[in-house]
């Protein structure tokens, strides 16, 4: 008899569930849902950067997309679920009470941003990663040593300072805080006491400075000197972290009759989407598994016995057991890249939306088709129209910091440039030299990897953009001058969490076993064109002068 | 019994002929004619900025022109039109023979673009330019030093050199080579011995180096060390050179005939549009007339008798009569100014264009009027948006050389540039910091004349940006700090020329007399507000600064 287990990834815009076979990976229903709130731009402010996400849309989703999921993969399915595995963007923490319950679920908070999940790209906190960062390179303990040398402005401390200064009612409310992928699996499990939850060794090393080698957490002394705000929280947060092959419990009741399973059905501890994205994806030691979606996580594993004391500059951190259990999880990653090229067209569509849109002339169903259609062509249409474009033809350089830096070298404040425009640079051009630049972003990553002595291998493509954009990738290829095999499936982080929800249900010995049994193989590879690399080589070297210029005015403005 | 004259405005896309009453400046009637091979792109190639225009076009439109400005004005005024003027754009040589005929009139011309006007924003002479520029600051006479102190690539003798160094066939056929504004008035008279053409001053001391310190051109010695291929050209040119209140004679009996007049009818020296249009525009004496269109000229006039010997850097150049006989003209100008907001333009409508322009599904006449209806919107609903926007909300800041730099200090090399773009950087935003950098080159140009000690007693505002924008003249206003008077009249330029025309006819004792007759007067006056021009200032310095690095980039690539 088949068993089942479920992986539900937790993206920036929905929510999905996937129904896989434990056996092969096959899988037999997947659903998404899209969140509601978030849909309508509720508790965000993109001017200032403030995405926050409300806790009825994370429970909503949960429950809709794993039923319907269910529903898709037949009947007999639901009875035979062994596991389920959750993944979840990150650091995206949210302040709670003692019960673990996220305040904004509590009055008089419900309709409160500050008492919401704090999304990953939230920067609101720029000011006070500063301060983390000027404090640490001063301490006795550099507590940045395995976070890249720099705390972000999109992590845990950062967020956690930021939203309990200018909040007081959040501040006073707020026992404790938790990672959006702690609590799913402390929700899923009935949990009741914040202090018995599970927290991710991912998302606690990568994003908290939590580290065995100082005990956990940072100190208190160091929070409390950052700002007597903080004084007293870590010992209200936790000191243990787990890996996601350990099972967190079983289905509480009340969940087990919402998702008509049975309350045997193992929950594991949750992890970051990219960090599970790379399991699904099949990374192997020394290969850069990257998820490229509308930013990218860039993840790498490297044999803990062997690593040594290799502390890598300016990446997002170096985690035992972040992405698999007995290797180092380095991740890295960029805050725009299929961003950038939705930004353009956003930007294109405007005369679509402003003016076509309002053409009282025609009747409202024709122009808002119109409008839909059109919008829907403007990435292909570019890419095809782009491709046709030799790299040394425009002139054009672009930055790709439209969303700040994530790696190398965490720097929010930066921004986006498009230089070498003249009046016959029209949108292919432009959009050629975007998307160039999100890939020469992705060198730089590549290069400090290298610079500070660990290989890259292989490349290995996952995520949305890796999956549709065949332009993208060859650029891609031809920038890195290095081949990149594209996963098969296109749920490779769903089905990371189902390949760590099997082997917590001890269907596997480990998640490499369950890795190998359940992997979906790779799809096409995309290599370079000796051509193209050369050119690029040129290119690159203009980019790399103009992120130097840009980082200059933005320092002194 | 009523006096009539013709101006004749030859622009970038079209010419525009009107009738005006000679004693009150009343226009009776006008019509423009655009030219018909550039419409259709021919002889262009925007890649390489190669704009060319053939000499039919300039003829069709002449005759087609005058002959409908004509009709409009009524019956009976053609027999008493007294006198005719031409401006044109500037610096737009063209290849001729012995008899003075541009040699794409000449087979095997007839297609060549080399043998055609080579259009002031054609930038193919850019090396050429440099050669002049290094040679000029070796020469024991510095024969830049009435144009600024820098050559142009837009300029004479760079176009000359470029053409005959890649283009043997036009170099053996090549007698001489004439202005656009020569060829125009000595065509209308019947001329048939290029030596004997009148050569306008505002032509030759702007873009030509002719100066009467000089003895006329740069000298053959200098000439030929540029380059051997310039050797003995300068005897087939000319000598003296003519403002535009001289007569060069009447009509032929061919052009009497063609455009309905009478022989006696006095054609005068020609000049450029900008010069015209600021006699139009009734400018004063230390006025900046600027004449805003795709690109802007900028003029100032200044008593020759006090002016004194200030050589002002980094401008087009100062030359004794080219506005006003008497008066120093000094010419600057930006190379871009309408064409970045038609720029902008273009780029949003490239989903209209080219994916609903495409779009099977509804039939074609109704996709293309969507299409055009949506396009001419653009810019008036991006004025409406970004008239919204605080300055210093958005954080973008723009440079405006998507057409080089004219002013202050050429260099056609240089690019356009956006920085400070984030993911909420929408098309109101860009245009605004795109209308933002226009203005900031403009003030560049103001601080440049001041900075050498000519001062700037008033701003007048001409031309179709100047007419039709009150959103890009109020930010002007405020970025100017400084009110700006805008000319009544919409065809400054070709009103100016009507001025000289009767001048030349002898119904005045001078040009400033005519301006007073038949100036339009002043339409509304945009004035700065306070606390816009004290945000502006803060933007300006992060202008200059971006220019300085921008400037660096490409210095360097």
């Amino acid at each position: 008899m088949c068993k089942y287990v479920i992986g539900v990834d937790y993206g920036t815009d929905s929510v999905r569930s996937v129904v896989v076979n434990a056996s092969t990976g096959a899988e037999l229903g997947a659903a998404v849902f899209p969140y509601p709130r978030w849909k309508k731009g509720y508790f965000c402010d993109p001017n200032t950067n403030q995405f926050r996400q409300h806790p009825l849309d994370y429970i909503e989703g949960l429950e809709s997309s794993i039923c319907e999921a269910l529903d898709n993969a037949g009947e007999e399915v639901a009875s035979q679920v062994v596991g389920i595995a959750v993944d979840t963007t990150g650091s995206t923490p949210v302040a709670v009470d003692q019960s673990g319950t996220p305040l904004a679920l509590l009055y008089p908070h419900l309709e409160n941003p500050n008492a919401m999940f704090v999304l990953w790209k939230d920067h609101t906190a720029i000011k006070e990663a500063e301060e983390i960062n000027t404090l640490s390179n001063q301490w006795h303990i550099d507590y940045t040593q395995y976070v890249g040398g720099i705390y972000s402005s999109e992590w845990f401390w950062a967020k956690i300072l930021h939203v309990i200064r200018i909040d007081p009612h959040v501040r006073s409310d707020a026992y404790s805080w938790v990672e959006h992928c702690d609590w799913i699996p402390f929700l899923l499990t009935g949990g009741t006491d914040v202090s018995k939850m599970y927290r991710s060794r991912c998302a606690a090393g990568h994003k908290a400075m939590w580290h065995s080698d100082f005990g956990g957490l940072p100190s208190n002394e160091f929070l409390a000197t950052i700002d007597p705000l903080l004084d007293g929280l870590r010992d209200r947060l936790y000191r243990d972290t787990f890996t996601s092959d350990v099972p967190v419990g079983s289905l509480s009741l009340d969940w087990a009759k919402r998702l008509g399973l049975s309350t045997d059905v193992v929950v594991s501890v949750g992890a970051f989407d990219a960090h599970m994205g790379a399991v699904g994806g099949q990374i192997e030691p020394y290969y850069l598994s990257k998820v490229m979606g509308t930013s990218t996580c860039d993840m790498l594993v490297a044999p803990a016995d062997t690593f040594g004391d290799i502390l890598v500059k300016g990446i997002c951190g170096q985690v035992d057991g972040s992405v698999i259990p007995g290797m180092i999880g380095l991740e890295a990653g960029q805050s725009a890249f299929g961003d950038v090229y939705a930004w353009f067209r956003q930007l294109l569509a405007w005369p679509l939306e402003q003016i076509l849109g309002a053409n009282a002339e025609i009747d409202e169903d024709t122009r808002t088709k119109l409008v839909a259609q059109t919008k829907d062509q403007i990435l292909v249409k570019l890419s095809t129209d782009a491709g046709e474009i030799d790299p040394l033809e425009s002139g054009i350089v672009a930055m790709d910091w439209l969303n700040g830096r994530r790696t190398p070298d965490a720097n929010q404040a930066l921004k986006g440039a498009l230089i070498g425009l003249n009046l016959s640079s029209d949108a292919p051009k432009i959009f050629r030299a975007l998307v160039e630049a999100t890939c020469f972003g992705a060198r730089k990553i590549v290069d400090r990897f290298q610079d500070e002595g660990v290989p890259i291998r292989g490349i290995i493509g996952l995520g949305g953009v890796a999956q549709k954009s065949p332009f993208t990738m060859q650029i891609l290829a031809d920038v890195l001058d290095r081949p990149i095999k594209i996963a098969r499936s296109e749920q490779t982080c769903a089905l990371g969490a189902a390949m760590f929800a099997a082997t917590a249900a001890g269907l596997y010995n480990d998640v490499m076993e369950a890795m190998q049994a359940m992997g979906p193989g790779f799809d096409v590879t995309y290599r370079p064109k000796a051509d193209q690399v050369e050119k690029y080589h040129q290119i690159y070297a203009r980019y790399e002068q103009l992120a130097t210029l840009v980082e200059q005015t933005e320092q002194s403005s």
